[in-house]
């Protein structure tokens, strides 16, 4: 097997159209290539073992021989590392521990294709205390912890995953879950729609079975949104990614610490006295904003909606249009959302050194092709960091060639991972719970808690992990 | 050659007790082994040249071969090091250039002992631009990089120095920058002493010929001091180390944002409702503590100088002493200056997954030899990184194994180390310079720019720079 | 005439049970009546003449007779408040200056009811230019600036307001407006739905010729959904209360300041270093504590709903319930918009000298009925700040008898005055040229510019004053 | 008499040189004359006795006629002041029982001349308790609480001071208190150098059984350097002015909630989105700054000195030449302590509305001389409010007439005033009881409670006076 470079990871990635965009598509990349600390990176990469893992024998200690994965034997560093993981998520644990006695998921069976992450498997493994049957495969073919997946095979679950899948073994893996005698899902977890295109174009009949989808992904649920205009949504459909928490937590909160820990492993540069621009002022730039400002950076912010600039305004940062600022700033970042915000007109005007990342949107904010002209030369001087130099000498310091810094460079702490967990589990117990008729074929927001009028179990389930969460998260000091 | 491993070199390091508690004395150690982004570890690491560099012939490519590093091939590699760290020197570039044409340093031969490290490099090529001659050595035998020596061997240097020096060769480097035919230093540069012992101990005719020694490190200070008290002092001596800028720097700048930096990296922990306890609100306390309420963290603060105290609390943290919140904090750091600070009572209190850390002084403000009890389990979970089981399976993260956590587990940004590098270039000048009598054999602390009154061209040296550097830092906004 | 005490004031008006609860209500009772510093109050205040207005013959200078206010002479005075105000108005001042050429409101006839105050009579000027023929009462019995109405009148406009009306004065003021000879309005723009309730209940038939009722205040809006509910809202009206920039300016922006204003102006207490818990954390709790965070204070936040908790907690405040921290704090602060937040038993527990006051709703939050009590000395030691002491000497420091503080304490800026007051014009604008059908009998929010869609021309108003309103509030450095 | 108007007074002030610039000077003037929530300035402004207080019989309630004051009648009403300031002097109060026992003032005989407040009212009493007999004059002709005074002569302490004196009846009131049979002082509590001043010219014997002097002035602190200079202190003196706990109070703590004060009295101006310049970053600029960046303001700062520019830099704040932004800046403020900062070429570049003003030293940053020309119109739009009109209509927003912000529009916390006035204590104390020989004829600073070394008790009371201020201050959370 071809060992493949880490770039051409990158470019392998971006082929394949419909995953572009997907924010927890790089996710693990980011956690299990790039960061040293926070991975078993190099134990897995260690591996010498060129033999798929599709042609290999395997089995667990147990016997049990439902699964594929890289090597069985890295099982115990894999269960370490989800011991660890269960220490920061709270509120799945308390769910865990509190809906055990009433296995609200008994007889579940779910089918899941996410990134097999420590965290993860925590999911997995309160699914399971919860009642439910669980098959697994993995939504990216490089984001897999290998040794995770190893300790959830040993652990008795069937799990189809591996870092560095072919494009085959991908379908392969996700086949292996659906397709299987005497067993039959009757909900899918899924991000990223794929799981779910592969049932609707493999086994539509299974969804006579089928009680819900439960979608994390920006990318999986727009695609359950077209199906449900189209009519074609035939069983209904939780949209995990637009809830309140998770907007807040993956945005504002994450990406207001994401953005000082990419730029400082990527650049060391000191923050304090820099001048930055932040294109943008949604959440992911108020973020941004906030983190440098408190670190003494002179921070300048261009918007074009109204309300946002006016809270940008108000907030204290000077609204500027990036061609007043271009020549004098140390560093820009792009959080617009929006294609082509850093064009190569601004990236001739910068002043050397200038560092150059994208928080925003998949991988178009800076436009990158644009660099790729033979007057300019690019170096690459750390793993995620290139100089680009010009004819002159001056140097440009382009971040994870301008795909997602938070994704790339910066782990997402599975503190939120759990807020995100959590939602997931609440989602499969609502819809797999729910009195007929409740949920028609349709994509549904899971009910917010709000009013104390009527609320469902499960939504209070909601409320009560987060109590849970923040007590176990501030010692107590609320629920006492 | 035994291959040393990292743990290994840690205790090596601390049975050099003269050594302990110097500041810049890890932080290469820092830069080069446990940072895969900010430097070139990795390249150096792999070399499998067992060969001991004093065995080998050694010539750069102009036959010149004064010099004894590892490996000349790499000078390629460390000349592209030296560049990057020239972007974020704007001073010593600045002051390179300034006073090149007057070349202060005409016929000064400085012999140095310092951390071998790009910042070191770019200090050394201006020294050497200004007019001086340099012969160098490592003041510590694990934080050299080699690729730097290599370039700077390359370039011309006489460098003696390569990472994983034993004891004997630590000596035999520093005696090969002295102990030379035709040539006698006439300026010291040291960090840490052993350079002034040696030829204290060796060559005490040489400070005849000495105009002056500059020194940066708290160890290397406290030892002139003794000198000069017990009237052993024979030349005059710069303490760089408590220079203003260098203070504000070193400590409130710089730990604002290497608390985040270092907890980051090892932890990958969420600081947003965390809630934090730091011991002592000296600069360093003050920094760590504006950098974890920006982030939104609770934090509480120890303090026993009512000073201090009062300002904690007009800053609007807590006071608290250390019991009365120690069963409910999430993270613990220590920045008092003293010993003890946290001991194994404290420990047995905190909660599970309590995360423990060091910023204050040497490695003595964590009782860690009170967790070396058989009851108590330790794991290594990451590189830095120890869990410490209690038997109920209680956690207690403890990073660095309680040494300073922004030396180990984070950088000093070269902005930082330019601001020192700067300095202790303006010393040599001052004292190179001064007029017979200026100086006596007593430590000095740099000529500080206060009064518009008199000021000698080299103190008028350190506003230009600072002039500079604020204006190259802040695209000429600032002195147009 | 009896004069009457401020403290009364407050009675009588609470006596009004429909007005409670009104924000913009006292706004400038507090205006004009507490704050030395920011009104013409004493000029009013030292008029001696005994005479109702109704029984005076007024004439302004041009001979024009069809007004009644209280002095015509304090004509300069007012109109230099309202040069003043004007300053602080640029999105008015923009709007009145660029759809000055199209007339958009010509033909349009106005009938208002509003607060009798320089930022009012900004707007009545504007409405004017734009082509609107207005004739206008007061609000409020006790809100007029007589200075502004004095100059409004000299200016040609038909203002039927003093300041101190009776009860029989306010409704014959009213009615004075709409009840007129040759002149019908075709526009409303009311403030709590007195206006809109005469024209209901008097003149029924006038509803054929109304385009639109603009409403600003709580309760109006309240009034105006229960007609809508009804089925007996006889034209389109537009709930500007509700509008994105009111509430975030009147609630996040506003208060951030007032709450540190209010504070100082009546207690002088130094925010460093205080304990402040603060119940609600809402938009209103969220600039309060933002602000006390900035000055040193120690804050505390109650909060019942998650993810209001969930912020507070990430914002780095430390979630509690009241009864662990209200022996302990030196100020407690509601904005929750519940009732009897502070209670009695809590008011018991406070410490010496604790400030209570509110900056919720209306006057419930806190009970201060229950501090009414014989065991328990009121003591007024300043205007709007009573000192409370309980048997054992103990001191309660309560403020605005526990009425809004921001408007009891405080003032608001007339650069928020600006926005509500240009979304009004904007409001009517939209009402009065909507093509026939765009709006039903029904209550309306003014088109949010959120998509590229379509956008009619009023609503780009919206965002072509905001930019204007960026701009001269950045001296030109957004829009260059 | 004739009655003095408020400019009046202050050209007055302005006329006696050797006041201006004293910081505490306009203290009470501003708490008295301008601001009335927090003084009782009304009723004493109500009074219409014509008679000066020297022409008039006064005797107490006890028959004790050894005062000369206003208006006895008004004691109770200072009494309440009295005692509403002791609730936010914790520090003193905590001194006052500690230290009662020992009666550390046995025997002492002081002579004070302060501004007569309820701050001085509970130092005095503080004196009074721990031993020592008092004499007290008013350091300034316009600053004394006439209620106060009454208080104190009630309480039996021998007070000659009143609201308005004349000059002469200035020193006729500080020689009353010197001259007096049968009882000659032998401690002197300063503040400016006028009653110290006045021992030396009429009384030099006295000196003979001075013990000390306490000064709390720069202007009286800077006498006693000259007359140390000059050899003729024959007393030891301490320098109460330069205490660590005064600068940063009276600086950094304090200012950075006067500049937010000072503005909204004044002004109503909203802070969010103005865009500020201030000049100088020493303490009193770090405060401004920091209060208005958290306020969302966009700060500029200007500043000469390379370590504070440097400061600046670190802390987010843009440096700029004041002519870079004059034309954007909404406010402008001055904290450099140099002269002619904001010059008049500057005012003419301002922009429509532009708010300047003072917080650095005296009245001489803004060379308000230079717009008294005849093209420029004067219009005193509110207290401390003046709009200067450029011909063409711009309006420059000139607060105070240049003079202190923060003395003249906002007024210094009971909670600031009560460390210095602890600080005064201890420093008596401490010089009445210090051993022969430990003080000579020298200007001292309280002994700063640095080591552990050799302590004085006096020095412990602050550190003591301190904790209990903590303690006190924060619920007993520091000293349990």
């Amino acid at each position: 097997m071809k060992k493949i470079q880490f770039a051409d990871q990158k470019q392998e990635f971006s082929k394949r159209p419909s995953k572009i965009g997907r924010r927890s598509l790089s996710r693990s990349i980011s956690q299990s290539s790039t960061d040293s600390y926070s991975s078993a990176a190099s134990y897995t990469d260690s591996s010498d073992d060129e033999t798929s893992p599709r042609d290999k024998q395997q089995k667990n200690s147990k016997g049990n021989g439902d699964f594929c994965i890289k090597n069985i034997k890295q099982a115990d560093f894999g269960r370490r590392e989800i011991e660890i993981a269960e220490q920061e998520m709270p509120a799945l644990m308390a769910l865990r521990k509190r809906a055990q006695g009433e296995k609200p998921l008994a007889g579940a069976k779910v089918v899941g294709c996410t990134h097999i992450t420590a965290q993860t498997a925590v999911l997995m493994e309160t699914l399971s205390a919860l009642g439910a049957q669980c098959r697994w495969a993995a939504c990216n073919i490089y984001s897999t912890q290998n040794e995770v997946a190893a300790a959830l095979a040993e652990g008795g679950f069937s799990v189809f995953a591996w870092k560095g899948e072919s494009e085959d073994d991908f379908w392969w893996c996700i086949d292996r879950c659906v397709n299987v005698e005497g067993w039959q899902p009757n909900m899918i977890l899924d991000d990223g729609g794929d799981l779910t295109h592969w049932i609707y174009k493999k086994y539509p009949n299974m969804f006579k079975k089928i009680k819900g989808i439960v979608e994390e992904s920006v990318t999986g649920v727009h695609r359950l949104y077209q199906l449900s205009k189209a009519g074609k949504l035939c069983v209904p459909a939780m949209n995990v990614n637009d809830s309140v928490t998770k907007q807040k937590f993956d945005n504002l909160y994450c990406c207001r610490e994401s953005i000082l820990d990419g730029l400082k492993r990527t650049t060391d540069v000191m923050f304090g006295g820099k001048q930055v621009v932040v294109c943008g002022y949604g959440e992911v730039g108020k973020g941004c904003c906030a983190a440098l400002k408190a670190m003494g950076s002179i921070v300048y912010v261009t918007e074009i909606d109204p309300i946002c600039a006016l809270q940008a305004c108000m907030d204290g940062f000077r609204l500027v249009k990036l061609n007043e600022v271009i020549r004098q700033v140390d560093i820009v970042i792009t959080c617009t959302g929006n294609k082509n915000v850093v064009v190569r007109e601004y990236l001739d005007r910068m002043k050397n050194g200038c560092i150059v990342c994208n928080m925003g949107h998949s991988n178009t904010e800076i436009d990158v092709a644009s660099l790729r002209t033979p007057e300019l030369t690019w170096e690459r001087v750390r793993s995620q960091v290139d100089h680009v130099i010009w004819p002159d000498g001056k140097r440009i310091v382009l971040l994870a060639e301008g795909r997602l810094l938070n994704l790339s460079c910066s782990t997402v702490p599975t503190f939120v991972l759990s807020i995100t967990a959590t939602t997931q589990a609440l989602a499969l117990i609502e819809l797999y719970n729910a009195p007929e008729g409740r949920y028609k074929q349709d994509v549904y927001l899971l009910p917010k808690k709000m009013g104390k009028k009527y609320m469902c179990t499960q939504a209070r389930e909601i409320e009560n992990s987060l109590d849970w969460y923040l007590s176990s998260h501030q010692a107590g000091s609320y629920l006492q």
